[in-house]
């Protein structure tokens, strides 16, 4: 059967860019039972009969995130094999807590510096930041449960190795999360327009910097709840660069900052 | 026959992200003859024979790059298509000459500024530097003709609209282009490890910037012909970023540097 569900999987790749998908109600609860990592379920709309609810029922209590599609969409999604209402997206990488970001920092005697990358939708844009953030000296990446691209192959792929260094930790409200920063001390930047250049504000001491959606930037609850807003000026006619890009300038001028003051 | 192509053409799109490929000797004889930008012309191994070989001279006097590719993966590309030989890659956007360049820079008062992006293999990483080059405003991009994307619609859709503002230049011989630069005032700096740290260099004047490809970074003899090396710290484990994040960054470095000169 294993051997079958791979056939499919490979198909799968060329089309979509996953790179495991778990197809069908048993092999779903097998590997939700030999606890290996899964990014999230799938489950046809108002599934919810047979051996599906326990299964749903479990995943409840391991925090793992279901997300509800149409019968045809989830089709299409293992391209027509016979799913029986159900898949798991495996994870590439396991998922760690806040606290080892702050485990990391400590152990390099340094102050806190995190990206929250929230609903980030395309893996090669949360793959390059995670990429640019081990680069870029940072401790951890933070993203939401919900609305967004989790561990999945795609992304490991595009973070280049970088996801055995820095640990990505999923949490299930962006907002109280940055509450939680914000009482261990750390300053809360988004990046967004209208705000201060980029290379005028103090971004020396412990921070989070907040990247937004591809289409949406960051959402106004978060960016209320932020201390600051950093932005690129935009010399030409188009009015935003790639998420993945803004994200790397923003983080290496944190680097700088951080050096320099080190000195 | 047009819209049978087109047909085959959106089955296409799913599975390689080419927007616009068109299929056959009739088809891309008259794409030729109507004076459609092509960005390349793909035929099958060794075949010159028949139609075909009026259609390779007639590329050869417009400059447009020819590859020959096993039947095997001209028949892919095509999604099994009857190709006769041969496909054309349909270009999204018109190429510009380098004194287009010149001119935009003498229009806007400003030292010239450009980017050469030495052959980019991945859509996504090309169309986001023409994205972050016309935002940080440079005055355009080039590209070689062969062995690197040009502009696929791929790019053109990385680039957000960035396309219809910066001049994409396509040359033979980067090296040669670099020594026309040159003659015409311009400092050249890669983007490579071991070089300058990328905001101790003096990035005021006219200036080039050159990108190497994904795998390889920028080839020796072109680093050779370069004035210097920008360099990003790595301060973590990994030793490279994406090479549109690592443009992105040196880039707006370069456009930080110039309004503060221009103060």
């Amino acid at each position: 059967m294993n051997g079958n569900f791979k056939a499919v999987d490979d198909k799968h790749n060329k089309q979509s860019g996953f790179d495991d998908i778990i197809i069908g109600r048993n092999c779903v609860n097998e590997a939700l039972r030999s606890g290996r990592q899964i990014d999230r379920i799938i489950i046809s709309n108002g599934e919810h009969n047979g051996a599906i609810g326990p299964i749903i029922s479990k995943c409840r209590k391991l925090g793992i995130p279901i997300k509800e599609v149409s019968p045809v969409k989830l089709d299409s999604m293992c391209s027509g094999a016979n799913h029986q209402g159900i898949i798991a997206i495996a994870a590439a990488a396991e998922y760690s807590e806040l606290d080892d970001i702050f485990s990391l920092a400590q152990k390099r005697q340094e102050s806190p510096f995190i990206i929250i990358a929230d609903e980030l939708n395309d893996p090669h844009n949360l793959g390059a930041i995670i990429r640019t953030a081990e680069a870029a000296g940072s401790h951890g990446i933070i993203i939401p449960k919900r609305r967004a691209v989790g561990l999945t192959y795609a992304v490991s792929k595009a973070a280049a190795g970088a996801l055995e260094y820095v640990p990505v930790v999923r949490v299930a409200n962006i907002a109280s999360c940055i509450d939680t920063l914000k009482k261990r001390g750390l300053w809360i930047y988004a990046a967004d327009m209208g705000g201060t250049m980029w290379t005028k504000a103090d971004l020396t001491g412990s921070i989070a910097l907040v990247i937004g959606s591809e289409g949406y930037g960051v959402g106004r609850l978060i960016k209320e709840k932020c201390d600051g807003i950093l932005s690129l000026p935009m010399n030409g006619h188009i009015n935003s660069l790639n998420a993945s890009v803004a994200a790397g300038i923003l983080m290496y001028e944190i680097s700088r900052q951080r050096m320099e003051n080190n000195k």
